[in-house]
């Protein structure tokens, strides 16, 4: 019954935003990212009985960037269980993504996982003692199992930007090693957090790969289990208190679903028990999430009601 | 068939954590609540349905201390609608709960309604042109009304207390004054916080007074309007990222509902749909919330499955 | 010798700022100050030897402020002696006057005497139990004693003004009282803090009452002792590092000798062995000093050769 | 007349302090330092007239660490003048000399040259397209010249040690790269920064090659002029507002001279007009500057009369 619903919101939602295609700023920071074409617009709504819905761009690959660091926790989680909770902590920062105050003043600890220094200690999590290249590799293979798809690439050309262009990650690195925060060379975890910022994916991939975050952390299309569902509940909390950085809290009460942002312009949100949905168009807001793609998700929320907060 | 349930499942609860009652430190800025009996437990549930289950000293009123500042949010969004966000933020504040660093990095404008800054701008909107008397009693009518129950009274020990060991919320205020974000006297919007910090109920009492949240905004006993669906959605949502401080992430990760804590030692959650649940036990843990209550939310959010993350 | 020299030094710089007089931006904190004509400018030098040099509006008074917190130091000193260190330190804050959060990084204890935290600190402890009213008396005569002139008042519309504006001081007041650091109750230390910050005085005047820094703590012209010769150095010391709020850097390196400002935009300068030096123009710079007052110490300094620095 | 005197005070001064040779800790933060035998401490003064007065360990080299920034100063100001300071500002930070917390509020402009942060810009500019082995071999010839001593080397033990350790300050590199204000790689102005501060001087070298300070800018023994008499007063005036860190109020309180420390155990201090003053003792007090260093230069301040305030 809802099959028709949700084809019609979508459309809806899609043909209302459809003439603001190209608001916003693309993400200059890195030369790649500035070069891609802002006028693309792509939603992709996946539900766990496995109807896809999709408008625009849905099939187009994009630069997923921070959207990696979901499922580079669910890796390190896999890896250490809550035992990572000792390296990086779980509460909304109040800061901007990249800030290093906090981090001056709680010895080396990120608040969490979202932001990029907790990002590049899960990174160094997951690497669990692997070289970077097998370290990159393990994170590509989780991604194409997740979205079943063995086509997902590396944008190589992005991650060779980062790597060139990223020197506030390597003083956030850099800042935590003074604090003997990291296993493994700076160096080579960054090399390893460029990496999987830089897949590429299409909206259709995401909300596929994660679909487990909306079914209870099973894939219920193939009927794996990917993480207990007590896990993927709480990467869900995770994702709504801290997934927007500093607009987390804005984001929540607008759309009232977890989501991750990235820079790339995708965001990945989760409607527990209804759908994983996946939206993107490059256009920035000044904090760094995706413009359409907020306006998006709430008209989606809106509609659907699916937002967690009734 | 829930009932049983419940009842069963509120009545495990309470017998597996009586054993730590008296757990935590009793809240001691203030001499009259430092004088509490940390010995004392209750919790209430009720559902939209009407149900009530109780256990422990779920009818002894307690000093509802931020509790409050849900109630006031509610208020002053009816008073002033939207328009309240151009006074304070909806952002997780990353830091204490009475910190001053932000406030003057961000001329004057609290993060959130839930810190003591935010809760006196609220406090300020809401009073609307009244005199602190009459603003009092405004929000103890509302309370009145919300609870069903005329018997709630403003203890005015702890408010005569609060006004005499208040400095740090004095600086608060002068601060936001030297920045013009008050319109009201900073003794008058004190008076005015410091009664409604100060209104006693028990857990019954607070569960049934927030039971709109959990119902859509209506109060579903006697049919009531009490804000819009979207109004009680994003009540809910503030509640979630900022509504334990700077805890509020470790709650959303462990618990999965919306929550506003006080160190009298109560704390609120909402499960939309489901109930509106209190808690009370004075202990406190190192971040102001009551050590005992959050571990019962935390069981009742696993037994019940109710949490919103799935 | 130097008596000619000098008075040529004075004419020179006068009649070489005088097209400039009227730079900057008279403070409008408090409504009486903005009210000054900013046309105006005065320059006088003393020496131990009682040599007075003055030029322009020498002889008129104005709000002297900030610069009063010299002499509420000497005074504080003298009551309690070193052991006021404990309640207030003696770095440069690298922060504005009226910053609030280093107060709260430090348990609400001010970096050094010159900062307003600090200044309010120091005027509780040179209240030492007196009412507000006999501890302004005694400031005003001890202004009065030093400078030799019985015709000192304080400028009861600036006071004033200043109690009704002053919320920033107030919020610093309150924040220091939630840390305990007051004897005396918030109000009554701002309202000795805000007269004598509104103590009017002539650049003469002031130079006058400061001659005593210069001269190894006696007064040369009458002979007296006013502190020993060890705390003289020590408040020069003081000024130099710290008196010129977060320009105190600039002005060391530029001009070179201990100063203090004021936002009524006199600054008093001390050259040990050589003199005492005020000048008073009322338009500041972007750091709440006075701009041509600046540029004539500046000026001064590299004429006499009086920097300290060689 | 003074020289029977001043060696009487130095001699007078090494022989109370001896008992308490050993005091403090001594830099632990990077493996060579930690090494350095504690019972160590010498003092050498020299006057522009060229009298030597030494006591204790005076020709022992140390590492001279952070003492170093004042001769790369020296530097940097001949090379690109007062433009420097449009790349690193004057003011004391307020904060520990390897904070990064003002970098960011400051858009990676350091406060002064004498921070770490300061230090490496100052670094990056002195280099002006050297080579990295270039620039350390002009730095090495710069010192001895200065010292007047070709037996001056660097410490490659401590160089290496400091490379491998100092992770802080590549973070403070590579947070400035981010904001664009270094013209060189950061590995590049690291290799010369850490190579710098390795540079191994006894008391002795440290005080001649300090003298120019204290002569007006001229090396008063061979009649060579230095830098301009300005220059030599505004760099006295830096080192008394920032050369101990966030200690420097405190010492120039106590001892009132312009100063530089090293974490080494050494400080230089210059009397305009008087003396160059070199201290040495490895261990260090809570602010990273040599206990017994601090404690002779107070003594000799206080008996020779030579503080800047009267």
């Amino acid at each position: 019954m809802a099959a028709p619903d949700l084809g019609r919101i979508v459309a809806d939602i899609y043909a209302e935003l459809a003439p603001r295609i190209g608001e916003g700023e693309v993400a200059d920071y890195i030369p790649e990212l500035a070069q891609v074409n802002p006028r693309q617009f792509g939603i992709a709504v996946i539900t766990p009985e496995g109807e896809v819905v999709t408008a625009g761009d849905a099939d187009r690959p994009f630069s997923i960037q921070s959207i990696s660091k979901v499922f580079l926790l669910t890796l390190a989680l896999g890896r250490i269980g809550e035992s990572l909770w000792t390296r990086v902590g779980r509460e909304p920062s109040g800061s901007a993504f990249n800030s290093i105050v906090q981090l001056e003043q709680e010895a080396g600890r990120p608040r969490n996982p979202f932001i990029n220094a907790g990002a590049i200690v899960v990174t160094d999590v997951a690497m669990a003692g692997h070289s970077p290249r097998e370290a990159i590799g393990e994170i590509l293979t989780f991604m194409r199992y997740l979205a079943d798809d063995e086509d997902i690439l590396i944008d190589q050309a992005v991650a060779a930007s980062e790597l060139a262009t990223g020197a506030r990650n390597q003083a956030l690195g850099w800042f935590m090693r003074s604090f003997d925060r990291l296993d493994h060379d700076v160096d080579k975890v960054l090399g390893v957090y460029f990496h999987h910022c830089a897949i590429a994916m299409s909206c259709r991939q995401l909300a596929r790969a994660g679909l487990f975050l909306a079914a209870g952390g099973r894939d219920p299309v193939r009927g794996h289990a990917v993480v207990r569902p007590a896990r993927a509940r709480r990467i869900n909390a995770l994702m709504l208190t801290c997934g927007l950085y500093d607009a987390s809290g804005d984001f929540a009460y607008r759309v009232g679903l977890p989501g991750k942002s990235g820079v790339g312009g995708g965001i990945l949100a989760v409607a527990p028990g209804r759908a994983a949905i996946c939206v993107w168009s490059p256009g920035l807001d000044g904090f760094g999430n995706s413009r359409l793609g907020g306006q998006a998700l709430e008209a989606l929320a809106r509609r659907t009601g699916w937002s967690v907060f009734g």
